[in-house]
């Protein structure tokens, strides 16, 4: 029998306690052995739930409890997180977490300890809440150099993009219903600004590329200022509008960035709406893998957590190789990387100055957008696409494509 | 250094060849040390190919070769590839195979065999090519009872069938298009059939289960009663057809099929078309998953090879575990499974009968099919089906629903 802790017992927390209740014979059967919760640390009392006799207040119990050989970290946030993380496998004990922001800011060092001591850090729910997508990227695609990681990391922003898209709706109409649903929190800066998918795309960043990626460094761009008529205008161009975490390796730079895309309809992740996330990888012997599923939700992402739980067990006493070590990846300037982009000036009748400026482009018209200039350049490095726009008008809204 | 021999110099060998050397620096780090191809087993010569030196005929002097820690077999069919792997694992050798028809029949004995002696068996390409799909279900889906499988497993079906609904042509048609891209063999009849998805729900299912699902008692229908008005008629009810893998778990029956089936166009499976391939797969927590990517072509499916190489150098002198045990799983009834039906009977006309037979259901008109009625059941068990069908009438064709 293996005794665990768990940190936490809000959404992601409950619900590991619920999938190993509900699934206690599968689990153990694939960890080989029986899996018992013997702590949970709140601040809480929980008085008259099942759980009140596990719970205890002080973490200093958990740490000095040998019997105690995997925590499991699902309180999110940086502090104290990071320090209880850091004293478990200091202590002997292996460490599985959903905290992405924890990962993001201190996967390398944790994962540095957790190998010097024979342990295990996992974090397979920090990105993609369900999707098993940190194990297939640690294990699974090894064979290959990683070139482009392209993700629907957050599943509010899919939510309210996929929701403007169907019914036609501004941005803060769809922001409002996704509140209301409980999709979006009543301050919704960390999503919608991109804040989340920013250290999502840092930590599958770092795993791919097995270097630490500084979400500090990657350009995050959310999606308040995507409206109706970008999207009108997307539909024209049989395409949508993605929030995407995005890194590609080019001539062996890395470019990373976090922002709203035009995407083809043709492109797989176009198939994924409303709080689906789905991370799309291509390797260069593999070509594209997908990888899709829920994005968040208390039971998914505690699947993910319990996945982790059972892979800890069945590696007791070995360390999980991961490529990711500490030192810093130097992202390449972003002004250097290539893409196409959508742009809409003010004023109609551009037609000869944008072609002047970027050549052949693919003009797109609104019916009821008269008063400015739509179109979608070829492949240009983001540093001349900005000192070329100038000289045609001034720009009401731009945006990244992928075609 | 690790010493690996590989058997058949085919289109899957020399793709494991060109991919160790194409990324060998990466391939060397993620597996910790470095990876050398000594022996590759082959009845042919290939002279003036740089791995003329390496080719041998006699199979014994890899067997008897102790610098040999691990067999690739990709060489295809069960004899020899059976008794070869068998004699690898006596050896002490582990093995990595793509090897589908192999896995299938013999899967569940050989990981025993490994397991005994501590080796590895491993088969990430045998399913799907290069998708990640074989390590996630035993790796990654672990805190889950899979409930559902559904996957598109064979490139050259959905090729066919994506080529069918995107032109409007018939079988015959797409099939030879196919034939003259190589996407299809000149005999077809493996993929055309279902044979080659049967064996791929048959190890997809025992993985997920944990038992033998031996893949003779699964129901398998292939494409080639497909036509292009039943593409015609799914299109109306905005929905399309795949040829599908499925096995489903029911108040704990398992019931498995390979049979075209129609899918809603909101159904994530719809979104993979041409050689494409993907599994979805929903766990009682999890919630959907799905797994997307190229099932088929020589780098893609070395790759999943290769990757399996690397584990099992990483986990040298330790078995990675799998419930897939030799016990047989007996498969449910197919006939007591429920589904919804799309139905095409002949005569005009027949709408009340139908009724009278299958309560509400939802009738489908083409302009061009005047003089038959089709229409779409509710879910009803497939024996239920089976006599209320009589009596309404001569049936066209009759097609699974998944809405």
């Amino acid at each position: 029998m293996v005794k665990i802790a768990v940190l936490g017992y809000g959404t992601v927390g409950s619900g590991v306690v619920r999938v190993l209740n509900t699934n206690h014979d599968n689990i153990n059967t694939r960890a080989g052995q029986q899996i018992d919760i013997k702590y949970i640390l709140d601040l809480r009392d929980f008085e008259g739930d099942p759980v009140q006799e596990k719970i205890v207040h002080d973490y200093d119990i958990i740490l000095k409890d040998e019997e105690i050989k995997i925590v499991v970290e699902v309180m999110g946030g940086v502090e104290p997180a990071y320090t209880y993380v850091k004293s478990a496998l200091e202590h002997g004990k292996s460490v599985c977490t959903s905290n992405k922001e924890l990962v993001a800011r201190h996967g390398a060092e944790l994962l540095e300890l957790a190998k010097k001591k024979q342990l295990n850090f996992l974090f397979e729910a920090s990105v993609g809440g369900g999707i098993p997508i940190i194990r297939p990227l640690n294990n699974s695609l090894t064979a290959d150099e990683i070139t482009d990681i392209k993700g629907i990391l957050n599943g509010t922003t899919n939510y309210i993009l996929s929701k403007m898209s169907r019914e036609g709706l501004d941005f803060d109409t769809a922001l409002k219903d996704a509140q209301d649903r409980g999709y979006a929190e009543r301050n919704p800066e960390a999503d919608v600004e991109g804040f989340d998918a920013c250290r999502k795309i840092a930590i599958l960043s770092s795993l791919a590329y097995g270097m630490q990626v500084d979400f500090e460094d990657i350009q995050t761009e959310g999606i308040t200022k995507i409206t109706k008529e970008d999207i009108a205008y997307a539909k024209k161009l049989d395409a949508g509008i993605k929030l995407i975490g995005s890194s590609k390796k080019v001539d062996g730079d890395i470019y990373a960035f976090v922002a709203p895309m035009l995407l083809s309809n043709s492109h797989p992740l176009m198939g994924v709406n409303d709080v689906f996330n789905a991370i799309f990888v291509k390797g260069n012997v593999l070509g594209d893998v997908m990888f899709y599923g829920q994005g968040a939700g208390s039971l998914p992402t505690a699947s993910a957590v319990v996945s982790d739980v059972v892979d800890a067990v069945k590696h007791m006493g070995t360390n999980i190789m991961s490529i990711w070590c500490t030192e810093k990846l130097e992202l390449a300037d972003i002004k250097q990387s290539e893409n196409r982009y959508f742009v809409r000036v003010k004023g109609a009748g551009k037609e000869d100055s944008v072609k002047s400026a970027f050549g052949e482009v693919t003009f797109v018209v609104l019916d009821d957008k008269k008063d400015e200039t739509a179109f979608l350049t070829d492949s240009i490095k983001e540093c001349d696409f900005d000192s070329k726009i100038a000289a045609v008008g001034e720009v009401i809204n731009c945006i990244r494509a992928d075609f």
